[in-house]
């Protein structure tokens, strides 16, 4: 079973570092785009012997507890497999 | 429509930034996680104006070209909405 956490920075949130990627997308002469934001995600083996309603808990309390920082990220998971 | 790309690290090359935090969450309790790599994503909204196709031959050149270190790292994407 595979869990996949998404941390992203709050909408309210400046993301300086995506910006820069846009400027640049923008200066290489890639169009179309209106906005770049970027986050961080993890990839999380579980062991065999959990249960999906057990996984599904602990992800989420990984997700909210370390990988996330409450004040200016939010994030989302799904649980696959 | 929105595109999201996942940058992550090939399975080949080393995750020392997931093995940190996978130590880290086994020396606070947390258990079941075999393993754990840490990787980048990208939300890009994209302009209105451009199609499907367009965008999902845009957004690969830029995963492939921009976002992504081939020598250690590998790309996926979605395109939503």
């Amino acid at each position: 079973m595979k869990a996949y956490v998404y941390v992203s920075l709050k909408k309210s949130v400046l993301d300086p570092q995506g910006k820069t990627i846009h400027g640049a997308l923008r200066k290489m002469g890639y169009r179309g785009i209106d906005d770049l934001r970027q986050g961080k995600y993890f990839e999380i083996a579980l062991d065999s012997g959990v249960t999906r309603e057990a996984a599904q808990a602990e992800v989420e309390r990984i997700a909210r507890e370390v990988l996330t920082n409450p004040v200016i990220e939010e994030y989302s998971f799904t649980i696959e497999g």
